[in-house]
């Protein structure tokens, strides 16, 4: 059993921040202020990258008591912009696609983790997983048919679909490969697990749907099928159809994106995210699995004795540091907040225990709320970095009891030969010099 | 005393969908089998507007089981947009801008309510309110300085702000004159109420900063300044800094938008919106409020004997049908989901009560979970119009036990000449037609 290590003193009980000047600067020495805070702040905080720690480092020409530019001259006018957009300076935050793809009809790309706070992943950074392109589908020409096992076989338009009773809930989505379990691992928490995302969705349940439609005796699966030129389709379980399925049309707020499905999508909350089939137009009641090419060839584990299990659907508990991590840089000694994420498709984070010394000493992190059910879940650690060599990583705890495992534990259980489904802990090295890396590409 | 009025039964007890085919129309009868179908859509749901409607009722290719378009070639490959956007048929989706304003540099810009399901607002659709146009703020040459009765006074720069103990909260913000106080109303929901949004921001607790700053004796306001040619100032209690107040950086997982304040934003939960001083430069512990142009001259309410009230800064519980609401209609007699949003300044809404017969009776609407507190909370209620020309309308309570006002109950206490702080309850006039406009302009 490992021993309980002492989280960081927190920020009030040690200096963290720049040292004040006596009185505010003014503009005449402003330029040595500066220079002086700057200091502290190297050897005291986490730059996030090198471009960041030089412009921190820069002199500023806004700093108060002197006048910046914003303030002399009237800004933008209201409705420059009726549909907002970030700004120029965060026009590096996109989505990380794979580099030198032989294609990219049927690839993904990741959600940019590092430079995002909170639960809610912005529509526009959404991960994406496609298999036949983004289809763009007119929502006044788009049906949703259900169909197979029922009494009353119907037919939905987008509208009527809206019209139902609808539901709101903030749920995590994840691919399935992410990463994929094999070596050599990604570099960035992004390239690793930058196929999950979260926000909120609103709909329909499924079971409505189901009800209205009438099941007949012998149904128990529900076959899924997408608009799509992969014509996606996947079997989902009729009782998980029942417990807490959704055909959704809004994400955050507003209308699907494309890339989610537009105008309407598939959830089904904790399970890999190629069953959350989108731009849905059947739902097919069966007595069986329809055993398509997406839940036979693709998506199952191998296992060591050859065999390969049948259906793995759940996400199990995940986790993993967002800051410090792969590729970022602490540039000196002193507080450190660790920051990262935890999900699990069972239902909701109940721990996540944050290591420093390579998994020697355990800790639990804060967990921000609301902690909801199979949603993301920020946690929260702070630690006094010494400047030692050191490995750093979390471990989730969902409310089944389930603890993320180590890598080597995956391995003892499935053999080499899997690909999907690796919830293992990341652990990222520190160097002296305060730089990060993946701990499995050292 | 006004009588309970029972919800209608629920959809699994009516029928509220489409007939069904014995079975799925072959391509060849399609034709028919919509018309057939459109019919009873028409005398059962809500169509949103008439557009969708007519949308609803046409021809669609796209049936199953025949085969649409976009499952006939692959669409756009992954990475074609790195930072994703709406579909091109959402495009009307928009934040709503008054017409004819003599400028736009100190106006507003209202989130189109009507459009949107949840409780997250997208970031592109936030409602803004600005008084100097949005500024362009480079992040690396921004700096907040927090300075005043402080031991010692300090200049953060926004990496330095972002190192420190980070805080993520899902909170409303609201404009103080939303809607004014006086006739004429507007027409929709957004066009009264649009001036209200809700996000998950992430930033550092005031309270942190404060406490590194070290307060002196008499400290008992704290006065934010904005980095805009407004140069926005505003008074804030400290006990109230010191509660929950944060400085942000980011809004719904990305960045402040530079509409939201980028790169820093003060964030007071339940405080009128002018309040939550955006692009914030300066933080200025005092032992008095300044009493600065937009806390005397403006944002103050007038009372019936010629005096003025110092202060309002809690914006109080609110709610309103946004469907259906002005200028929808409801296409037939049938069923129809009501459908709101309630908020409070201070803390969570308890219950929603819905009138569907002017106020005589009110019944209990669902409120959909999480119930956050100074959030939006989104409320349902089942409903079956029978085609009678009615009044319909909400009414939030907090969880102090406040119960959102009529009118005439503003009115009587505050007489005719107040401006800002209106969180009356509105009515929703339906015509036979099941035309619905904003009952007080008729």
């Amino acid at each position: 059993m490992a021993k309980k290590q002492k989280p960081a003193a927190l920020p009030n009980e040690t200096a963290i921040v720049p040292q004040p000047a006596d009185t505010p600067a003014p503009a005449k020495s402003r330029r040595a202020f500066m220079r002086a805070s700057g200091a502290l702040v190297g050897s005291g905080a986490l730059a996030l990258s090198a471009k960041a720690a030089s412009q921190s480092a820069a002199e500023a020409t806004a700093s108060p008591p002197a006048i910046p530019e914003s303030m002399k001259a009237p800004g933008a006018p209201v409705g420059d912009k009726l549909y907002g957009v970030p700004s120029k300076y965060e026009d590096h935050v996109v989505r990380n696609v794979p580099k030198n793809a032989k294609q990219y009809i049927s690839s993904a790309s990741r959600t940019p983790l590092v430079d995002l706070d909170g639960i809610i992943t912005p529509s526009g950074l959404f991960y994406e997983r496609h298999h036949g392109g983004v289809p763009v589908i007119d929502p006044a020409q788009h049906r949703l048919m259900v169909h197979g096992l029922v009494k009353n076989p119907m037919v939905f338009t987008v509208e009527e679909v809206r019209r139902l009773p609808s539901v709101s809930r903030i749920h995590f989505l994840e691919c399935s490969g992410n990463p994929v379990y094999t070596k050599p691992y990604g570099k960035t928490a992004s390239d690793l697990v930058g196929l999950v995302s979260c926000g909120e969705w609103t709909g329909v349940s499924v079971k409505l749907l189901l009800e209205q439609a009438g099941l007949q005796p012998g149904a128990r699966w529900v076959l899924a099928e997408g608009a799509d030129a992969a014509g996606m389709t996947r079997s989902i379980p009729l009782d998980k159809c029942l417990e807490d399925a959704l055909v959704v049309y809004s994400q955050n707020g507003e209308r699907l994106r494309p890339e989610q499905g537009y105008p309407l999508r598939l959830l089904v909350p904790g399970f890999e995210g190629n069953m959350n089939v989108k731009w849905l137009r059947r739902l097919k009641v069966m007595d069986a699995p329809a055993y398509t090419r997406e839940e036979t060839a693709k998506y199952t584990d191998s296992l060591p004795n050859g065999k390969a299990r049948e259906f793995t659907f759940y996400m199990e508990a995940k986790s993993i540091i967002t800051s410090p991590s792969g590729e970022q840089r602490i540039p000196g000694p002193g507080f450190v907040e660790i920051r990262g994420i935890a999900w699990s498709g069972r239902g909701k984070i109940r721990q996540v225990d944050v290591s420093v010394d390579g998994g020697a000493n355990w800790a639990p992190a804060a967990l921000q709320e609301p902690v909801l059910t199979r949603s993301l879940v920020r946690f929260r650690f702070p630690w006094q970095w010494r400047g030692e060599p050191t490995v750093i990583m979390s471990r989730a705890t969902d409310e089944t009891g389930y603890v993320q495992p180590m890598f080597e534990q995956l391995i003892a259980e499935r053999g080499v030969n899997s690909f999907y489904h690796n919830n293992a802990v990341q652990p990222w090295k520190i160097a002296a010099s305060g730089e990060v890396t993946n701990a499995h590409n050292s």
